[in-house]
């Protein structure tokens, strides 16, 4: 028997790995959480030019210090001003990953996360022992966040909620009016202050017609996560940003170095060269309009009940009460239609009854993607 | 007060760090761990290709088929052939870092290293609350690693040795001899066996004039870590390889996985291009070789004591007796001499009364480094 760390052991692989490994060639694939757009090559050739003349040395242990400063001014808020607010990781994944581990003692702190959620975020828990609990959403309220059911979850031991806006399955958006009431909340609160993290990697692409409103502009212990991954299609790159309190930069700094070192040089030169021009994280919401246009015009055709986006790129998908398991629904979907989707409950057992739709395929294999969809659910099953 | 990581937080910063943040714009550097060289562009080029075509999608968990193959095939030695004993990394710092992650628990398991040794490897385990012991390596044998020292050290509770070949700082290669004899001996051992985890980083610099011996061909639970970083000038790539059994492998890329996804695309296809042609892996060997040469003759007319480098681009240079602190002597010849050089005491106590050089500054400022540490040698501290 050789050993191995229990807890990795303990924990199940990916279920959303485990739909995609199942695509067929010919799928119509509506559960990838990536872009199909390609991204601007112009910040790859700068990247390259800027390797000829210097070639590829180590990058400071947080980031390139001019792109630490830009993602503080785009991003940071109120708050986060400068630099030091700002560290450069693998992807926002990485971020959240070292909140957990940089920001908590596993022996006194727990996590409090919304259900249903991206699993990645009690999974990074379970990895580092760290207990958790989940809030439901309410489906009939839009899987809405909602200030007051984190506020009474709230235990002494909570030093860290992680939450998703636009949220990943959900698609909703935190409304300013809870952001602004959690925050006051938070800081009227007596003990030790509780960290938020916001997972923000979908903020650029919002439907709302309104300004994104962040915590970061109202409470001194938010903590965003970016990345350039969805905005600007550049999944590959694995860039992201933890954005905070200077205190919890530096640890998640020190944790950083000493896991990994320091960030690609080339991929923070590509990022650089984005963030010079901030248009460019804006430059292909005009497209994700047009499909969440043809998302929410094709289902209506069809009499499908989803949730209308506010942002991502994702919708949750009613089911017929005719299906009481999302993954078999899912599984009958790949099976008989060849569609990819992913079931609600993966999310947590509030998302059971729901599919997740991704809307990233082309036009037409959106709409026939959704024709068949709507051909399933007219059915019984079997 | 904000709650972080006890762990984290006991972990003293970087001294390598603190000491390259004091070098001046004058200063001969002499301290440094990456080549000054330039890689070459032609891998980055054809990666930039490979975006125009292709985007910039999400690499799969373990890496590039086709890396990962090639990597096994080159590095592999007998008892990995596969891609499934490689998984790609950021850097081989994650590598050290997965081993003591993922296949150890904190609970029960030791970890033995040497004596002086890079100090990465005894910070990830305090991060991971991992016990760990060293074995002195003897200054007068060259700081070779006997494979008696480290029999004799095991307990029934180490599970894990993590060694340098060639050595940082020694730069010491095991040799052959020695590296069967702990094979054959721990394939001897009663109870479930001991992983060795070998840094291999500067395998493409030795200078012995005899086929690099690695622990791979002999013995089934070795690890290696490899990386483009020393020997192709790419530290800024973050590339590095975990190579050895699959049921390691395996569990290194689930944590890997779970804490950054993937590794970066664009780093992978210029990794690819390189292994597709392995003779560019050696490619900057012969400037090595000519480097050391200037070390070696300067010494010797300056009648510096220093160990001659056996691999890596380190050596370690013996200070006069009137020189108790390696400490004060490195700050000393920084302050006075404008000289950067690593005291060996922060590689372990082992290493008191030595210097880490590194020798890849161009051939002109090395030889007036080394003047300059004669000197500084010749004369009695105030």
């Amino acid at each position: 028997m050789r050993t191995f760390n229990a807890r990795l052991a303990a924990i199940e692989p990916s279920a959303i790995r485990a739909i995609h490994d199942r695509k067929r060639e010919t799928s119509i694939d509506l559960g990838m959480g990536q872009p199909t757009l390609r991204p601007d090559i112009e910040p790859f050739e700068v990247a390259l030019q800027w390797v000829r003349q210097h070639g590829s040395p180590y990058a400071p242990p947080g980031g390139l210090h001019e792109l630490r400063e830009s993602i503080a001014h785009i991003y940071g808020g109120y708050h986060n001003p400068s630099a030091a607010n700002v560290a450069v990781l693998n992807g926002s994944q990485e971020g959240i990953y070292l909140a957990i581990k940089a920001l908590l003692d596993p022996q006194t702190d727990e996590v409090l996360l919304t259900n249903p959620t991206y699993p990645s975020y009690h999974r990074c828990c379970d990895l580092e022992g760290v207990r958790w609990r989940s809030v439901a959403l309410a489906a009939q309220d839009g899987f809405a966040i909602r200030a007051d059911s984190l506020l009474n979850a709230l235990t002494p031991s909570t030093r860290l909620i992680i939450l998703g806006s636009p949220g990943n399955p959900t698609a909703s958006v935190m409304d300013e009016r809870e952001v602004r009431r959690l925050a006051y909340a938070l800081l009227d609160r007596k003990g030790p202050p509780t960290w938020i993290a916001v997972d923000e990697v979908y903020r650029e692409l919002t439907f709302t017609g309104k300004p994104y409103p962040s915590l970061l502009d109202y409470y001194p212990h938010a903590i965003a996560l970016q990345s350039l991954s969805k905005s600007c299609a550049l999944t590959g790159l694995r860039i992201g940003f933890f954005i905070g309190h200077a205190s919890a930069v530096e640890a998640v700094v020190r944790a950083h170095a000493l896991m990994v070192l320091n960030v690609n040089m080339f991929a923070q030169r590509v990022a650089l060269e984005i963030v010079r021009d901030p248009q460019r994280l804006r430059a292909q919401h005009a497209w994700y309009v047009g499909q969440r246009q043809v998302l929410i015009e094709t289902a209506q055709r069809n009499g499908l009940h989803i949730l209308e986006p506010q942002g991502s790129f994702y919708s949750m998908l009613a089911l017929p009460q005719t299906w009481s398991s999302s993954e078999a629904a899912a599984d009958h979907l790949l099976e008989r239609y060849d569609v990819v989707t992913v079931p609600g409950v993966i999310f947590g057992d509030a998302g059971e009854g729901f599919l997740r739709l991704s809307w990233v395929a082309p036009p037409e294999a959106l709409a026939e993607g959704l024709n068949r969809i709507s051909e399933f659910c007219s059915k019984r099953p079997d």
